[in-house]
């Protein structure tokens, strides 16, 4: 199996509160279906979804039951301690609820908060200074 | 905030047998921490962790007490519907549970399957004629 990642799929309550958050933070959508699904592109060759619950559950065959996603965090990284600040503000403004304010992490020298969106999906904002992508959009870091 | 993300992290109850599975499928991790986390690289830019249960809540500094993820999909596209059913059977030899088997999906003409790994996450394997990527990474499909 290739080493890739094409989408991420995210069993959402209220779609109406996802396009109304990550709006307000400037994203665009890739693809939008009323009731539905709304896509965003997150990376090169990466979509991330949110799928109204009801309906990411008969896609699966009804062999399972979400109302939501739970037990992940997405991350962003940005430049700066100063930009995670700025960050946090931006997102509890847009209706997201703080979890743990900008603080030193455990590891690698970060400065991160965490935020939950609207649908309990919790985003860690992290300024990480051993993050490192090269010109081909190989990671490395620690 | 910029439409970017960095790292997708999911909780692990069972870190040893995310190695197993992974692994039997041919990906390299790109650091593996005995006991807390292992990371893979997924797209460019862009950083897949397993992080131990316990030390995932902690990190999110208690608020939360997952045992695993859950409500999410993750894809991964092959080329052809005889692709997506040889994956389906490399998945299930490295351990995976076959929850939907290859069959036609509802959207876009796609024949997709669904399988979870042993962390209870779900893959969905698929053959998606409208996943188009060009050069810069620019993602459209339908």
């Amino acid at each position: 199996m290739h080493q890739d990642l094409h989408f991420i799929t995210l069993a959402t309550a209220d779609l109406d509160a996802t396009r109304s958050f990550y709006g307000a933070l400037g994203w665009a959508s890739l693809i939008d279906v009323e009731g539905e699904i709304v896509f965003y592109q997150v990376a090169p060759g990466l979509v991330l979804g949110f799928f109204e619950a009801e309906k990411f559950n008969q896609d699966l065959g009804g062999s399972t039951q979400h109302t939501g996603a739970s037990g992940l965090t997405l991350a962003h990284n940005v430049a700066s301690p100063a930009e995670v600040e700025i960050l946090v503000d931006q997102m509890a403004t847009a209706g997201g609820t703080v979890l743990t304010a900008p603080q030193e992490g455990d590891f690698g020298g970060i400065f991160h908060a965490h935020v939950r969106d609207p649908n309990g999906v919790i985003w860690e904002l992290a300024h990480n200074p051993g993050w490192r992508v090269d010109a081909a959009g190989r990671v490395s870091f620690g």
